[in-house]
């Protein structure tokens, strides 16, 4: 599975480091797999669906974790949202949380044509889930834009609803279904492509989601790895679905494999 | 439509009263709609998904708005789940309104192994909904039992979300299903029948909802009436799939009708 590889997309929490409070902490080996893919002159791409915060933020938190990383490499969800509702001339009513905001600064938000939903975190409350199911109920054609369609994360405080349980509630409430923008979409992997100037054929995605990472990227006919690291659970291998092209048991081990090939 | 019956199932929001922040308001003629069913010898039970309050609380509101109307005549979620709670030795982690609580007294709820969901309203918070999906996702095989299905309903203020959205979420991060007590459920009314000693066949659903009313009603083998009050919606008449035996404009016009045939 290893050979004929140009590009790598990785998955970024849970393949680089751990999230919690504090900020995280980088995964054994994972901080010098990054650089060996650099000098190694394959294309890299981190492909996120993180939503609590903006591309400039979160970079600078991984750079503090040790990262070689810059926001020109990270495909994430919110930036494609933008493209999306100004090609469409749609205006968000935004359910979202407070540190991405500034990533719709450019955005008209005036008398909203839809919502844009992503992992809002403590913004989920009773009454700002209520306000965005009254602007979908509003229009006559409800458009919810969703940012991931993740089930649930881990902090170092608990398991978290992540934002696919919420669009749901709002799917079910109007009886519409959303526009999932973010991985697994086959939009969101082929832009990250179309970045990397590298075919499906040729490229690799490394991650520790089965259906959103594994599932997705195969659907777009890349290769994927499933690391034994994050949220991986041993379940999964025995997924009725999604079958990775390998297991590692992290992404140092993946990084091995593959630079012996080239 | 009106021929051979011997019982009437009514909803209560939005047949006999609109609710709303001071309590509410009597639909014109209910009032007296019900007196007239009570006189005519007919059996008569109030079938609701209301969750928001104990059948004590509940009843004391219909009382002060002139309803002649009493606990044992009330079929609701909340002591149909805790039958079944009893019967299988299920220990509820409760997301409820307050409100409820009192109606799960007799019930241990030390070290749960179920959840119960109602319209927990502002019950709803991000913490609530985290706490019952972690006790949800620790268990082998998750149980989640959810009073009722409604997508909204409508306050003095506003839309809100109802219990079956919070529910989409919970099921779809757990990858479950919910067990539902409450309309639709054909369990549910059955009981209801039981508890009225007629069968479906003698018996008249009559609600405002189309899908948890009418259709419930009508899988059980009942005959159902849409009154045109309430959460009605031209568009009902419409439906892809549900057909009410009759429309009538309000619970006084359908009670006219039942009444010529007894």
């Amino acid at each position: 599975w290893a050979r004929a590889v140009r590009g790598l997309l990785l998955d970024v929490s849970g393949v680089l480091y751990d999230s919690g409070d504090g900020g995280g902490v980088p995964i054994a080996g994972s901080v010098e797999a990054v650089s060996r893919i650099k000098a190694s002159g394959l294309k890299l791409r981190f492909c996120t669906n993180e939503t609590q915060a903006t591309r400039e933020e979160f970079v600078k938190k991984l750079q503090g974790l040790g990262f070689d990383i810059s926001v020109a490499e990270v495909t994430a969800p919110a930036p494609a949202a933008c493209r999306i509702l100004k090609e469409r001339n749609l205006r968000p009513h935004l359910l979202v949380h407070d540190d991405l905001v500034p990533e719709f600064a450019g955005i008209d938000k005036t008398n909203p044509n839809c919502v844009v939903i992503g992992d809002a975190a403590e913004n989920f409350t009773y009454a700002n889930l209520n306000e965005a199911f009254r602007v979908l109920i509003g229009m006559e054609k409800p458009v919810l834009i969703s940012l991931g369609r993740g089930r649930y994360y881990k902090e170092t405080d608990g398991l978290k609803l992540d934002v696919g349980a919420y669009m749901k509630a709002l799917e079910y409430a109007c009886d519409i279904e959303a526009e999932v923008v973010g991985k697994p979409a086959k939009m969101f992997f082929e832009s990250a492509l179309a970045e990397m100037g590298v075919p499906p054929q040729q490229a690799i995605m490394i991650g520790d989601d089965i259906v959103n990472d594994v599932g997705g990227a195969q659907q777009c006919g890349m290769r994927a790895l499933q690391v034994r690291t994050g949220k991986y659970r041993p379940c999964d291998e025995s997924h009725p679905h999604v079958k990775p092209d390998a297991y590692v048991n992290n992404l140092a081990e993946a990084v091995d494999v593959i630079l012996q090939q080239v």
